[in-house]
């Protein structure tokens, strides 16, 4: 366990409630942005940070993925799965038929899409760093106004509850990785998540990739895309495999397909996430 | 060309350029989001909708792909590409040093995202459902506030340009497709893009479908994982092919993924978009 864990916050954000489930014992320090965490891992001014990399209902967190594809030291160290229940807090009193402006990050107004839509088809809808400080902004405003965060907000903040569970399905959960500035030992129960790119668009390339797992058996859990930011149709592949980069048949394959990719990263193996593991 | 094109409104927005673009002489009808330019071409009330599908810098944009996975009458009809300008807009005569509120659209907030945080660290980012929207509502504030739109919207609202090009990187563009209730007749250079699911998750299960295409020769431009928002770890996989859905060769192979998949949809096939084409 790190003696000092950085995290996005203010306190009451589902991050720090990630950061509590994994080391409950840790200094938690709260930093402002995905990025922040990042660079304060880099330098060392933590030991090790909580992000949320992949939502059930949003789908990847783009600033984490794109950090880990900048920032060459960091490394995901392990990492778990957090249940997200959303909350409409107001300030004592305020009553929901005046509310004009909805204050929550954005991943949790796309978490709450339909319910925001349904209940306040004209609030301003805005944009803050975290769950937390939407909380502060709101309880901050001048006139009536609601936050969409976490229950434990609500109880910092001195907020009051309009609603609860707000979010568009059930069950609504959260991924969040640990970075640091190494990954993993070997566990027996592992995953390795990579990043890779071609130099030009040839039939076939990703299938070559593929092909080596595919060849060795080794399932690919999951696959995405993020542009490169020269032009369109250049992408960045992410994929996330079952086994640790120390294994023989996973080491031998990486190999491999640094052989049919212009740049392969791998950004860590670490334990694969259960419930009371 | 359509009668009436809809498109992501009000006039002012990139969605209106692109909309331009393709059907100058087209009614252009405004919509206050994707899905209701999705849902006024799949009910017949516009013939064909614009919108935007993917970002050089931002990448793909999630409305678009969740209402091709959710609305089963809706086609792509046709792509093309547009080059994104922002321009920083003001009411006339506002200081830059007294803007504590900027007003855009979330994906406009990506392009833009080290402008904002290095011009307006500590300014509060409203989203707005459209750029030109956001221009509306900078106009209408009370106190000093920009927002992040066209250049057009400025002509259109009277504001002032503060500052220009202030994506964070060139060049920008952003993909638009075209909606209908059907898809193109073959022309010999198209595209197909498709979306399948799996049942469960075993090894090669993604691989097994990119060997149908590898073994034909046929290119995959794309693919990317949204999430099935069923659990974590449950996508649908969305990808771009080269060739027409009514091909010999493209054909045969969609006839064989539908038998390794549990879900195959297609979203349409359509001309590959190029410059004065």
């Amino acid at each position: 366990m790190p003696e000092q864990l950085g995290y996005l916050g203010p306190a009451g954000t589902y991050s720090e409630e990630a950061a509590l489930k994994y080391a409950p014992g840790a200094q938690l320090v709260p930093f402002p942005s995905v990025a922040a965490v990042g660079a304060a891992v880099g330098s060392g001014m933590v030991e090790e940070g909580v992000v949320a990399i992949e939502n059930s209902l949003e789908g990847s967190v783009n600033d984490t993925l794109d950090l880990l594809i900048q920032e060459s030291r960091l490394f995901i160290r392990t990492e778990l799965v957090v249940p997200i229940e959303h909350y409409l807090l107001v300030k004592p009193g305020t009553r929901v038929q005046d509310v004009r402006v909805v204050f929550s990050h954005p991943q949790a107004f796309g978490q709450c899409r339909r319910f925001v839509e349904r209940c306040f088809p004209k609030a301003q809808i805005v944009a803050a760093l975290s769950t937390t400080a939407a909380v502060e902004e709101m309880m901050a405003h001048p006139s009536a106004a609601a936050a969409i965060a976490s229950k434990r907000a609500a109880e910092l903040y001195g907020a009051q509850i309009l609603a609860r569970d707000i979010q568009d399905r059930l069950p609504n959960v959260t991924r969040f990785v640990v970075l640091a500035l190494s990954d993993h030992a070997p566990t027996g129960r592992d995953k390795t998540s990579i990043c890779f790119t071609f130099a030009e668009d040839k039939p076939g390339a990703l299938y070559g990739v593929l092909k080596e797992f595919a060849g060795r058996g080794i399932n690919l859990a999951k696959i995405e895309s993020r542009p490169l930011k020269e032009s369109l149709g250049k992408y960045f592949f992410l994929a996330d495999l079952e086994g640790h980069r120390e294994d023989r048949v996973v080491a031998e394959t990486l190999e491999r397909v640094t052989g049919v990719t212009s740049s392969l990263k791998v950004f860590g193996s670490y334990p694969r996430y259960h419930e009371n593991g």
